[in-house]
This record gives structure tokens, sequence and C-alpha cells, in this order.
């Protein structure tokens, strides 16, 4: 039996990252979000603090096409050179995305880890959104961050993580077909969100 | 207790209708589709031919905004005059949906019952949707109409679908925040997305 990846694309402060670490927990799957980069650093090499910021930021990947069409030739990061810092960052975590599908049931977060196991048929992609007075309320309360202007800084990290994901995977970020679930975390809630992600990977 | 209602927008062949009627039953909830036609001509006296011709179409309607600041005014159909055929059955079938939701727990399908019932508290709206190559299959095996031309007629009728809704909810059909939940029932199948929404409405 293969295993099994659910992978989860949210809007910012909709609580996606935490419907996705208490399903992880739940399930007894390995949670992975930022933990990608710390092994994409010491996979490739890189300096982890540059790839942190770079992550899901497509600034600079002005040779993608060409990039991927390398990388579909070469197969794997370490055949390649030449390329832009964006796309090698993409490109490093994409092979560490498949590893990880490859070893064990895991729940990841972001990174187009959708479109990177498209061909991995025990794959499960969520979109995790709610609307943005809630989104400002979780954002303020639970991250912490300062009020002022946090309408426009959540706006500036969709549209970064949109673009990120609209770039790399040739699909829209947000519409319903890119994904196999979509759930509103606002009118549902955090808990029955983790119920209905935990219903969906059940065997019938 | 508020009566609970899930709506049901859905791409054509994705067997939403099916889900939907699937739920209904298993929930002991009223399934409407076309039963909205029914009542709206029993209701307005007009012809039942007429309102299917018109379903979900709003070819003609270009007196949108104007009839809505009219209803807006008068409240209901009753009181009105002078609006288009597609306006006046939209209006029609909006007062149905309306007194549906005050009565009893419903699976409405199509008709921007979502948009209708915005201010409804125990509202849950769903979108179903399925790869075209699983919808063809439906629409070819179930539905029985004719293999030729079939992914044209299709996306004729998503793009009708889309118009209508577009037209007077002013959201995006088929975009994920348009809806509290979306489901590919291509990758998930009929019976995996009746448990998921049975589960959304479930009391925590």
């Amino acid at each position: 039996m293969a295993n099994t990846i659910i992978t989860l694309g949210r809007e910012f402060g909709s609580g996606g990252r935490m419907i996705g670490k208490v399903v992880a927990e739940e399930l007894g799957f390995t949670f992975y979000d930022k933990e990608i980069i710390t092994k994409a650093a010491e996979a490739s090499g890189m300096d982890k603090e540059l790839l942190e910021k770079n992550d899901e930021n497509i600034k600079g990947s002005i040779f993608h096409n060409f990039t991927l069409g390398l990388y579909n030739a070469a197969n794997t990061f370490a055949e390649m050179s030449d390329i832009s810092l964006n796309d090698r960052a993409f490109l490093i975590q994409s092979d560490i995305i498949k590893d990880i599908a490859k070893r064990e049931n895991a729940v990841i977060v972001g990174r187009c880890a959708d479109y990177v196991l498209r061909d991995f048929h025990n794959c499960f992609n969520v979109f995790i959104f709610a609307p943005i007075e809630s989104r400002i309320e979780r954002a303020a309360n639970e991250y912490g961050m300062n009020r002022k202007n946090l309408k426009e800084t959540i706006t500036k990290m969709d549209r970064r993580r949109s673009s990120y994901y609209n770039y790399y995977t040739g699909k829209k970020w947000g519409k319903a077909i890119s994904y196999h679930m979509s759930l509103d975390s606002g009118k549902l809630g955090i808990e029955k969100c983790v119920k209905i992600i935990k219903e969906m990977v059940k065997e019938v």
C-alpha cells in the first residue's frame, strides 16, 4: 500500500498550518512545513537563511521554463547548473517532497507539493481559506502580529503565495479545481476541518 | 434550532445532483433541484415550460441592477412589475428558496441558493467538480448523452451556469472562497463526497 500524503495550500491567517499539524498528530503522520527548508539546506549545502528568505517567493525566477525543461531532462537537481536561486530552491524542495512521499505518510504545507506529487496516486490536495475578518483576528491573536495595516500584510502574503503557486504549477491558487478539497475554516472551525480531512483519507 | 440547509453548486457531469440526493436521503432532508421550478410555476402562475427553458440562464437579463433594486425595495415579487423574464424567474425562485429554509432541513441544488440564503446562519455551501474525462464518462454512461461533441456540450453547460451564478451573486463560480467546501468527485468518488458532506453538517 502506497503512503498517504495530504498537501495543504492555505490563505495567510486561515489556520491551515494548525489544521495540518493536528491532522498529522491524530493520524500519526509526519508534519512538514518549514521542516522542508531545513532538509533542503542539509541536502544541498545551500544557506538555510537564504532559503528561508526565498521561501514560496518567485522573485527573480526569470528562467522558469528553461529551468524546468533542464530539470525534467536531468531528473535531479545535482545534474544541473546555472539557474536562479528561486528555481534552485524550488527544485531542491521538490526532490525532498518526492523523497518524503516515498518514505512515509505525511502532511506537507505549501511549496506546491500538490503539483510536485501530481503523479503520486495516494496524494490528497487540500486548500484552506477563511474570510478576511477571521484571518485578521487569527493573525493578531494567535500569531501576535501588529494590528496596524494587518489587512494589507495578509493580502500581500496571499499575493506572494499565489504568484509562487501559479508560476510553478501552471494552476490557479484558490480555484476549487486546483485541489481535491477546499475548506472555509472561518465558517467550519479548525476542529471540524480536521475531522473532514480525516474523513477524506479514511479507507472506504 | 434553525433548519440546516446544504446548497450544492456543481460542474455539469460531476455527479453533484446525485451526491445531493443521497445526502438528503441519508440525513432525512428534503431534496430540491428541478422541484424549485415546479414550485415557482405554482406560486407565480408562470408557465412551467418557460421557466424550465430559462432555468439557470441569464440570457436577456439586461435590467439586473435595476431589478434587484426594485426587489429589495418591494421585498416580494408580487409587488413588482416590468422586469425581464429571467429576473422574474430568479426572484420567484429566491422567494421559494427562502421559504424552504424557514420550513425544513433541505439540500438545494443550483439556482444561487448560497447567495439567496447568505444571511441564513445554518446554511452550508458546497461546490462539486471533477476532471473533464470523468464528467464525459458520467454524461455518456449515466445521463445517456451522445458522445459526439460531448466535451463541448459540457463546457457550454458550465459556461451557462457560471454566467448565471456570477451575474446574480457577484461571486465567482468555481472559486474556492465562493463556497464553504469544494470537492473533486472524480478523485474522491460519490460515496466519499456524501460522507464528507455529512461530516460537515454533523453537530460537533
